[in-house]
């Protein structure tokens, strides 16, 4: 592992974590609880840094899967040229955290995100998008009499058909509303393609480059993103920048699409089988508040490491049903589980905290702080 | 509306929420935020209480729906004998809010969690649940010693599926292992039916009741519980109290299945459009971290108040996809639109605050207390 720093999560780590669960085993933890193994997170890091160093992509990971100062200040450390955050209350609270560079992807709407927004931008060098007029509009009033104008990109729906404007000419025409606004500078193309779609956002940044270039506009940033398609180098040539948040602690929809290993998952939920009301069922203690209700196509709230055939086909709020394949004597009440999560990013908005581990060896509790952060 | 004391929810309203949103109008809010009617969430409570006094059984609300001490209080004004909690963290919260009686219908296993179930039962009337032998056994020891002994009921599984022990013999047994143990006290019978299982849950008492009377035993309560059933008086003789939880608020889910009327329901997330990518699609800023992903049987993420035929027919982490059924240039981005969700009980599990209105009057703010509790 060849790190580009000398320093690693766990120097970190030592630093932020109360001493109050030092010694403690797993085994001894209060269930249900999310474990993050930082070892694998910070093989993570490099590993995706390395891949972006090599392709000249700048990393600006997405915080929303981990949500916490801990894992963006590694980012960070090792390469990222910043942060990428969905809501405005992110941002706040990664710039509260110390990051000095926020891109918020999200259409910034109303009087008072607007405010907002403005304070944060003297705090931090922040940029965002749009993907109309009504939105351009609202920023360019709100930046009309800033000191540094706002960086503005231009949100394409390159496939994805959820935000972005929809056609080159409409990217380019928002592009000259947004050079032509005072407080505005016009910071290039945004996009969240849908997997396998690289190649057609390709075909549309090649076009609104070119009409770009005939309106006299200097397309500084393409911003992309999307972890599926993380390690596909296709379609990336006019990409500038990458956005990719799950990489930093994998799950199993990665697992189960081949996009890594059981090995390579950093998050997984501790959970305590509370009861045996028959010789193939069990009951944990982890149900969709703990797990939350994510299928994403997968059969199942989640998997269980190390039991062979075991699923988890139903989920209550507080209840997770075990499907066993044959009658299981060896797992009784107060067994414990490990479960990898279909979907990691919502585990960290359900948990106020994260239990941090090295392989077996508990580390500490540290807070989620961006959790629910949803304004 | 007859209220059955003179006091209502209005009245703790106004002790309890800070001043600064006096004033506001629900289109200045911020969003997305959950709203909650509390005159229509105080005619829900005095009608479910009035319900179970002409039955005579006895009210023992669950708090998962709500989480918050502010309607606990007034819950049990109105004349609810105590709170129902399903996690040890949530009875601990309602207890430092002040409520005295609490019955937790979870499995307690682990030495932590049975230490702090032993604090909390020198601070409050604590009763809760067991289903096998394990969970009995972690119980008497931790209140070996105990001044008051801790009144446990057996858990059964009357169709539900979950957790309780299986046959009316696994019941009574049970019973007298709890009844030998010195720290505890046989309270009775608990279960959770499903819907339509009413008479089938009743056979199951019927048989272990004869079986307790011909042990010795004492049933002294048989608690039963489900909203969707909860106005339904079959199967309902033994029941001593019942145990329901959406009714303060109610949902989608509950409208769609003809429990309840829009009038009825106290709970919407209010959302904003932040971008109208088609003529017939609208993105708004609430997906499934302010919906979840609870579809419970329903198509989308829930429906949009006022809005004939509109649907959400998807969602991400941070965007819900709104359909219109034609194209609509009437909702321009900044639109506010008020979601009736699904599952009412999840959404105070996203959000860190709820804000109360009444009518079209913003009250305030007022944290959701027991929000994550899920140890």
């Amino acid at each position: 592992m060849d790190t580009p720093s000398a320093k690693s999560l766990m120097d970190d780590v030592a630093a932020i974590l109360s001493a109050d669960l030092r010694g403690t085993a797993i085994r001894d933890l209060d269930t249900p609880v999310p474990l993050v193994d930082v070892e694998i997170a910070e093989r993570n890091i490099v590993r995706w840094q390395a891949q972006c160093d090599r392709l000249g992509v700048a990393n600006r990971p997405h915080m929303k899967t981990h949500k916490q100062p801990l894992f963006a200040r590694r980012q960070i450390a090792a390469g990222a040229i910043g942060m990428t955050c969905q809501k405005l209350g992110e941002a706040e609270s990664m710039v509260a955290a110390g990051v000095t560079d926020i891109f918020i992807t999200y259409n910034i709407v109303g009087a008072s995100k607007l405010a907002r927004l403005a304070a944060l931008a003297q705090k931090a060098t922040v940029s965002t998008v749009a993907d109309s007029e009504a939105v351009v509009a609202g920023l360019a009033a709100a930046f009309a009499d800033a000191e540094k104008p706002l960086t503005v990109l231009v949100e394409c729906d390159t496939g994805g058909n959820r935000c972005g404007v929809q056609r080159p000419e409409a990217a380019v025409s928002l592009a000259r509303m947004i050079d032509r606004s005072p407080g505005l500078h016009f910071g290039g193309w945004m996009t969240y393609p849908p997997p396998g779609a690289r190649l057609a956002s390709d075909r549309f940044f090649e076009q609104a480059n070119a009409l770009a270039g005939d309106a006299g506009l200097v397309v500084e940033r393409i911003s992309s993103g999307g972890t599926p398609d993380m390690w596909s180098t296709l379609g990336l040539e006019r990409v500038t920048e990458y956005r990719a948040g799950t990489y930093v602690y994998n799950d199993r929809s990665r697992v189960e699409k081949g996009i890594c290993r059981i090995e390579d998952c950093a998050i997984t939920v501790l959970a305590t089988i509370v009861s045996r009301p028959t010789p193939d069922r069990a009951i944990i203690d982890a149900g969709t508040k703990s797990l939350t209700s994510d299928l994403i196509g997968l059969n199942g709230y989640g998997s269980i490491i190390g039991i062979p055939g075991a699923t988890i086909p139903r989920a209550d709020e507080e209840h997770g049903y075990v499907q066993f394949v044959e009658p299981r004597d060896d797992l009784p009440v107060g067994t414990q589980l490990r479960i990898l999560p279909n979907h990691a990013c919502v585990i960290s908005n359900l948990f106020d905290e994260v239990c941090l581990v090295k392989g077996e060896t508990v580390l500490g509790m540290t807070p989620i702080t961006s959790r629910g952060r949803v304004r």
